[in-house]
């Protein structure tokens, strides 16, 4: 079984809400810069999405943006894959320099086989569900993957409000993962602020997606105090 | 008709072959600066490459990498979409500062509707051919458009080589657009450099799509210069 050892935490079970701020919400025309402000405000992970206009109907970014930054900043790169077939972009993603590779169970690419070469080549694996795919569906992979994040939007789209159905989700995957692997990530992603965090760290998330509620902030610093302390 | 009228000459004829440096061999850490470097060293274009992963087997970047810098870096922004249907992205990336967008003759969108939606959202049209597809498929659109963009490698895949067979299309599509469309800005992209680009501003190009030879160059003023220079 893979375990998450997070470099951060110094192979330590964390003990915090670990915050993976979206680059979605960055400005590109300096992302080193970006991406070192809200590194050192306190975020862990670096939340990378992949939309291929295809399985989502937005274009974002993909492994050339991927492979500049992550030579820049030193951080673990938190890649989720928005792709109709992940399986095919997983090594240029590994290349470019990914930590975690997260694909949707709602994908084309066939599950298992697609998480083993995540780990083959190098990285974290982890599985994505969108807000109409029931917990269970990964029940049966939770011991093989070292992520499961909870979409509480409808991916692709921005300017969402959080759905509350996604901390049931959350409950049933942590009470799950209690049984078979104790230490998976459990993350969220869409609508993810002050006012919707608490109840999502309380629900068994421990790693909070972010966009402008970081990247955004006046104060990023501050933020990521506030969401890491959860 | 609509005619090219380009800021950057005033509104009057260009006389000599204009550059256009493809972001795909920028540094995406600083993209801001690496822009500046390139319209400082006397490019008149950023060439702005978006893949789909689908239409050609890379993903690249999309709209809110252009929304950035485009913010960022006053210039022409000159797009290349490599999608299955860029009618579908249109406006997002008009929206996010597009000056031209260029499409594929080989995608699922309807020609002329698409030109027409992409003069509607206010940027000039450009058409891109495939290296296997015959330059007649343009002749019909040749007074309704720009641009005509020339692929003188196979789209999507880095490194190759250019494709003599370019200079024959840049020949036939030039001799047609004397007679409908004088002004047109005829391109060509892949495996442009000093060795090649001579012989494709004989053919008829006057604009150049530069990838490594300007973003990677030790002196991008002296790559650029040359290029001009034809």
């Amino acid at each position: 079984m893979h375990r998450c050892v997070l470099p951060v935490h110094g192979g330590k079970v964390f003990f915090m809400a670990i915050v993976s701020p979206s680059l979605l919400s960055a400005d590109f025309a300096h992302l080193q810069a970006d991406c070192r402000r809200v590194l050192e405000a306190g975020a862990e992970f670096l939340h990378f999405d992949v939309m291929d206009g295809h399985f989502v109907p937005n274009i974002s970014f993909g492994a050339p943006v991927l492979k500049s930054i992550s030579r820049a900043v030193c951080a673990f790169y938190d890649v989720h894959l928005m792709l109709t077939d992940p399986l095919q972009y997983v090594d240029s993603f590994a290349k470019a320099g990914a930590s975690l590779i997260s694909f949707h169970m709602e994908s084309n690419s066939p599950v298992g086989e697609t998480i083993d070469a995540i780990h083959a080549a190098g990285c974290k694996a982890g599985l994505v569900l969108k807000p109409a795919t029931p917990a269970q569906e990964v029940f049966q992979w939770l011991n093989q993957v070292e992520l499961v994040l909870v979409m509480s939007v409808e991916p692709g789209f921005s300017g969402q409000s959080f759905l509350p159905s996604a901390l049931s989700k959350l409950r049933e995957i942590r009470k799950q993962a209690d049984q078979v692997n104790p230490g998976l990530l459990l993350e969220v992603d869409g609508g993810v602020g002050r006012a919707t965090a608490p109840a999502c760290c309380e629900a068994g998330a421990n790693v909070l997606v972010a966009g402008s509620a970081v990247f955004g902030a006046q104060d990023p610093a501050a933020e990521v105090a506030f969401l890491r302390g959860l």
